[in-house]
């Protein structure tokens, strides 16, 4: 299955020919017109390119290595989640196949406007206070299209999720970036927490025109679980500022103990400034399904409504009511060893320490993290045993990466993907690995590097 | 089910309290920042309002009439279509489950490539020349912020779909109008053939800063099929301008004899400046479904791609499968009598045909439709028989529709919804009403109005 889709991803060597066929006329037939237009992308998407993972499926596609880059399960979501789209689909309820409420498939965001009541402590209006929207994706592309003015400043903490940045600037909003930077540690494996912003740095960056902040906890690629300490420095701040919160909280079920997931929202004062946005892929396993969500106060997602309203107008109705129902079925079981919000994170610590032991063993130094689904581990001690010389690429982890794939058959994300263009640096020393993956590929992988480790003795 | 959606939809009747709550800070708390900023929606967004269906869904809600409003059938789809989806929800293909490509599942865009290389007589690629959308809707988002930079023109036939205005200004494009405008015709019904666009009018719209012209056939809400003659009038222009023609042909397959459905991209010379826009939606009557297409050269797709690219990513697998089978299915038995595409408007022609003599019956004076599943008609002949002085809106469809919804519990949609704001009055005089619904429900819709033209005796 993942080679079939694998094998239509666009081919980015087809790059130059596209851009020959940019002429200024469409056509050269010579009854054509000779009026010159040009078929661009307009103005304000300028700088647009493929994503990085455009360049590395097709990588994946060239090369068939052990693929540990894509963030997706490689095996079933609960039983009960296929049962319930299996059932929206059948004759019985047949107008599910119907569109929906535009803000919302009723039965959804009554679900999500009864759990996230619980979890915020306070009454959120499933009419007014939520929307669901296609992926997480989406629900981010409404709250930074409908809250950025032209020339407003928006901090992205980084690594980040590498769309936060083409969407504010195509609001024509001014990204402003700070780093986690991982402090010195001694004597252990650094842990995502040893990542953190500098308090001065961070508050450096507030002013008059700063309009939001986008966090993202837990952190992709780092799994790092922001402290309620490090959120109310940055509550304080957004209330200085009187500065919007974009919330990006897509693995919230995703958090190893004893580490726990804080909703900025949830700290005095700052509903009312918080966007929080959610993702029934990462909750449910089903990444594929597309839904998302975001809730926040009425005044505050009038204006993702109607970003909303004018590109997709409404979801999936099936698909929405699969999802209400699974949320039904957690949450009678909230808290319990059955709930899958408490299953999943007990299975994924175990693949995460498998995983850490055996980049270690090979002799990179992953960074543990505290939640989520992904790795990133520093290969540097590996520099002396890779040539890196034949790969073109301004990075060194896009080095790195590429050259394991080809020579090892080992495929990860190059993180500087997540750092802004004059940050890059930074992620350069490291690798980003998904480990939602079977045991048995987790176990191939392991084996992967080993038999390289004992070929460079 | 109807029912329980409606009551979720927005509530226009609390706009004045979010107005309330669009303050310059967003809490009053004391303790909050004293800095001056506003959470209004961006200046490019200005004039954004609720669509005409949230406005018309709230009525129904209130005053529960027999709604021939909304487009949407109010019976199963296929059941096969059903079945597919069922099919793609089971544990034995589970990574359906799971992200599939960005710009169109590889089944489903190797589906819509297949079909439409036939349809328009060329070779469509798969990867390059396909994308899939969350509806047609996304794909018409997708094409006009794509396509339009700031200061294009963009030309729109009146009655138009009501996303094509605000879309065109979310661009920064300039909309020009054209209405269609109903021939004199004598002794006998119209149809929508006797609907038609000035030719000298619309040459006189064209300019060097013409970037595209949206046209829609057949055309909803009138049903207008474009004829070969008409559209090649239309093509020529879009030659000797050197613009973009974003064909939406949703209801491409909705066509009632002999009327044939023209792709204007199959027209000598189109290809290259085409966008055409599909919906499974309407294709498999699954408008829940939310999924679209669009076709066109590789260039012009590149600019949708990296629209869609970032602002929802990708589509929803396991309903994308689903299409794809439905399509592999039709293909087989392609203009075969067991064929939806084929069944489909042969069922509902005798929907219009009933619905068409009970309009006329009652006093109405109903243009009838070549294609699509909406019929306009003229209410005025009626005029004296309503008392319009209790409402309040500015347009008297505005009105005839509330009031008829109000007293005699039977819905239609106002067509000035249709037209830009300098031709409210061109729609004024006529009522949408929809007709793919059950017989049992045409038939209750038939028997109100008769009851109606009674009780005026």
């Amino acid at each position: 299955m993942l080679k079939t889709l694998s094998t239509y991803f666009y081919r980015t060597s087809s790059k130059l020919d596209r851009n020959l066929v940019l002429k200024r006329t469409i056509s050269t037939t010579p009854a054509m017109s000779t009026i010159e237009k040009t078929f661009d992308l307009p103005k304000r998407y300028k700088g647009t390119k493929e994503s990085v993972w455009t360049e590395y499926i097709q990588l994946a596609i060239d090369y068939k290595p052990l693929n540990l880059g894509q963030g997706f399960p490689d095996y079933p979501p609960p039983q009960y989640v296929m049962d319930a789209l299996a059932k929206a689909s059948t004759q019985s309820d047949y107008m599910l196949h119907q569109y929906t409420r535009g803000f919302g498939h009723p039965r959804l965001v009554s679900a999500i406007a009864k759990l996230y009541s619980k979890l915020i402590g306070r009454e959120i209006n499933e009419k007014s206070e939520v929307i669901t929207t296609i992926g997480a994706y989406e629900a981010l592309f409404s709250a930074i299209m409908g809250h950025t003015e032209v020339g407003d400043e928006v901090i992205i903490i980084e690594p980040f999720y590498d769309c936060y940045e083409p969407m504010v600037r195509y609001a024509g909003g001014i990204p402003r970036f700070i780093p986690l930077r991982l402090k010195n540690v001694e004597g252990r494996l650094p842990t995502s927490a040893d990542w953190v912003l500098d308090k001065d740095e961070l508050e450096g960056l507030f002013n008059e025109k700063t309009k939001s902040i986008i966090i993202n906890t837990p952190n992709n690629p780092l799994g790092k679980v922001f402290t309620e300490e490090e959120l109310t420095h940055i509550a304080n701040l957004c209330k200085k500022w009187n500065t919007l919160c974009i919330s990006d909280e897509v693995y919230e079920w995703i958090v190893y103990e004893p580490n726990k997931h804080i909703r900025i929202a949830s700290l005095p004062d700052m509903w009312e400034r918080t966007i929080t946005i959610g993702s029934a892929g990462k909750t449910f396993s089903v990444t594929g399904w597309k839904v998302g969500w975001a809730y926040c106060p009425a005044n505050l997602m009038r204006n993702l409504q109607m970003i909303h309203q004018n590109s997709v107008y409404t979801g999936v109705t099936p698909i929405q009511e699969a999802v209400a129902i699974g949320f039904e079925l957690e949450m009678e079981r909230l808290g319990s060893e059955e709930c899958f919000f408490v299953s999943l994170p007990k299975e994924l610590e175990s693949k995460r320490d498998y995983m850490a032991k055996f980049l270690l063993d090979v002799g990179m130094k992953p960074t543990i993290p505290e939640g989520g689904y992904f790795m990133l581990a520093d290969w540097t001690p590996l520099e002396s045993k890779v040539d890196l010389s034949s790969e073109k690429d301004k990075e060194k982890d896009y080095k790195f990466t590429k050259w394991m794939t080809k020579n090892i058959g080992f495929q990860g994300i190059p993180p500087s993907a997540f750092y802004n263009e004059s940050h890059k640096n930074l992620g350069e020393n490291f690798v980003r690995y998904c480990f939602i993956k079977k045991d048995e590929n987790l176990k191939q992988a392991a084996d992967i590097l080993q038999k390289w480790k004992l070929s460079l003795k």
